[in-house]
């Protein structure tokens, strides 16, 4: 992407504004604008990781056996009367009236109606288990929206639900879930520790949290130094063992995690002093195992082997899609600004020259933008007739892993400079040997 | 994929309350389901042909130049208050009213929000032209409801909107486009013509329609047979030829097509007899000029290069990308169910074994099956134990490009059945080479 093409606006102030860091690096680097209270526009660098994020939360819950379908935005008063939540609710729930006078509101979970579609099209035992998804915006009509698309209104949800025919099977789904959770934040460079949680208005009786670390986060957490140590993200685990789901479980449970709500003092002192860790989170991903608390109220049931009817047993697991992107942010920044994981970076590479009026340098960039494009680097090409150090100063806030800097002394020798944003280490090499660098 | 961990609904019989085929055949299938008045949930079938048909109309859009972002659904009545179109808009427009009492809308369009996030960022000609667009979910209050996602409430639209400094400038982003569009309809496997149209609601005196021919069409149309004939997509033509792009709008403007709102019968009698193709068309694309309409009310202005303010001139293309699904399947069925365009099928390949308790038949399957993965091939693999015909049937309805059928007596010989969904034929071959034959 050629910058004189796009649209990056970068900010020269850092926003007054904005409360914390990730908010104003957003706001600085052109990744969103807000639009009313709680809503955000996406600009295209954020939308660029904002889609990133998206697609790895989707293979990982494709790998982990879960259907993808998408769900509207708009949901019938009606159908949350089913589960008795409508009245329930609480003014969080955006309620709309259409030009029928029909009641309507704008989902802030879907519960209600995944419940409504598979009880309308399943009918027997042998269409169970399932664990479907989708990721879709939802709305929340928070009472003082703030820190950015942390705590928006209108966010990016991935909510997955599954069905069983008895508890068993649902734990079975929730631990499945629990892995792909795990191996979701692995992939995208940051560590989400699993924490036992209350179930609040989901309802059921099994639930965890998954919290990033960060200074600014919203609940003070306490847990084994084990989850910064052991890869619980275990590739040698196949979803179809279920012995090894039920360990993965186990260990989690048994390793000592929690946040302010459900901190217990008496297991914390069994902890060893020199493993414990404490500091500020912020909740990224929450899985429930409810029961029939839906399917019951609903009337989904299906014949079981037997003859007889069955209640499915649910569980429900969600992931803030676009949360994550302060969430990263937070996890992942200097004082210069954003450094992106690179599986989640806009682009890989920043191309930069430094005399955008030098026109040995324009075309020296300009054949290595082709060459990295044709090479599948993605890369972000600040070819604006601007000062060098404004372009450098833009990159490091936009926060590419990588950028190559081509400036007229450097060329003369047929060297550019290659430098790492997380290291800040700088490699001078030869031009031709960038593509090769990058794509080793 | 296999049928036995998806969700694939299938309907034994026809939706009686459905009144158009594809309606009909999106419900039978499994694409769809109704969940409010004018509201669909995506099952897994249909939004995988969602998503191709909106990643195509993504990589034309980013192919013309154009920058991706992400509006958000609600918007602020007071933005739509600048553009004096809050009271203008009529009741197809959700209004909304939020927990602090402000006026919020569901979005039907984003000319008013992409004016306000351009012009606050946006203050030099040196950032001119840019053409930026989103692909989201928009909202019009249909007053009936029909034809399932062909009239549907909450339905998904890729808009595109243009700044450019003059009038000459905007007349070229908008032959861009429609050179974007005529690519883009060419990929997915349907003909739509140009129309020139009435600009309606959104302004301006520059405007075209793309219809698609299909007998349940909403309007009439006239067209020259030029527009089946000619290649107007061209691939030689490039974006940066003005001339040719000019020369592009002379051809379709001088090439009668009109619908009954715009049909002249003197120009119409002017085209040969035998040239007078004349049907029922649905629109799946609307593209306008409407020049300083916006951005002189809402006072986007930038500096122009002589020092003085310059009034950029707009334009914003749509294109109906949920729609679309429902239109393709208008123009592309037969009596057994869907014909799905390759490029935008769910999947290529249908794996059907006849006998699904036979266990010779099941390891070749799922060795095929395997294999296709390994070689990239999407495959729907039909394993469950059910009656071979219901499942050919399911196939036929489904409408993916190419069946596989598994049957003891072949596999004895080492042979499976190749289908062409679409012509019908069928090619018994080795089932060696049926990897080979469906990637050639």
């Amino acid at each position: 992407m050629r910058v004189s093409r796009s649209f990056l606006p970068v900010l020269k102030e850092s926003p007054s504004d904005a409360q914390i860091v990730s908010h104003k690096l957003m706001l600085q680097a052109g990744l969103v604008r807000q639009t009313a209270a709680g809503i955000y526009a996406w600009l295209p660098i954020g939308y660029r990781v904002l889609r990133k994020i998206e697609q790895i939360v989707r293979e990982e819950q494709d790998r982990a056996g879960a259907g993808e379908l998408l769900m509207p935005t708009l949901q019938s008063a009606d159908l949350w009367r089913q589960s008795g939540r409508y009245d329930a609710y609480g003014p969080e729930m955006l309620r709309i009236t259409d030009r029928h006078k029909r009641e309507m509101l704008y989902g802030p979970t879907n519960e209600e109606m995944i419940t409504a579609i598979f009880r309308d099209d399943v009918k027997s035992y042998r269409d169970l288990p399932r664990t479907l998804y989708h990721i879709q915006w939802k709305f929340r009509d928070e009472v003082r929206p703030r820190f950015g698309v942390m705590r928006g209104r209108e966010f990016l949800m991935k909510d997955a639900y599954s069905f069983d025919l008895d508890e068993a099977g649902a734990r079975l789904s929730y631990y499945t879930q629990m892995l792909a959770y795990l191996r979701t934040f692995k992939r995208l460079g940051i560590q989400a520790v699993p924490m036992k949680a209350a179930s609040g208005p989901i309802g059921g009786d099994l639930s965890h949290e998954f919290i990033v670390l960060a200074p600014t986060g919203e609940s003070e957490v306490f847990y084994d130094a084990a989850f910064e140590e052991f890869d619980w993200a275990r590739d040698s685990l196949d979803y179809s063992d279920e012995a090894g789901l039920h360990g993965l479980f186990e260990q989690v449970s048994t390793t000592y995690a929690a946040t302010d709500e459900t901190h217990d003092e008496a297991r914390w002192a069994d902890v060893p002093q020199d493993r414990r860790r404490t500091g500020r989170g912020i909740e990224v991903g929450h899985i429930f195992y409810f029961g029939e608390k839906y399917s019951s109220s609903m009337g989904l049931k299906v014949s079981g082997a037997d003859g007889g009817m069955v209640v499915p047993h649910m569980g429900s697991y969600g992931i803030g899609v676009s949360r994550l992107v302060g969430a990263i942010i937070e996890a992942s920044h200097d004082d210069n600004g954003i450094v992106w994981p690179e599986a989640v970076a806009p682009w890989k590479v920043g191309l930069v020259t430094m005399r955008g009026d030098d026109a040995a340098s324009i075309a020296a960039a300009d054949d290595l933008y082709a060459r990295l494009n044709a090479a599948g680097v993605e890369t972000l090409y600040d070819d604006r007739d601007e000062r060098g150090g404004v372009k450098l100063g833009s990159m490091d806030l936009i926060g590419l892993p990588w950028q190559v800097i081509i400036g007229p002394r450097g060329l003369a020798a047929g060297n550019v400079e290659l430098k790492n944003r997380r290291t800040g280490e700088k490699l001078e090499l030869p031009i031709d040997a960038v593509v090769g660098h990058l794509t080793a």
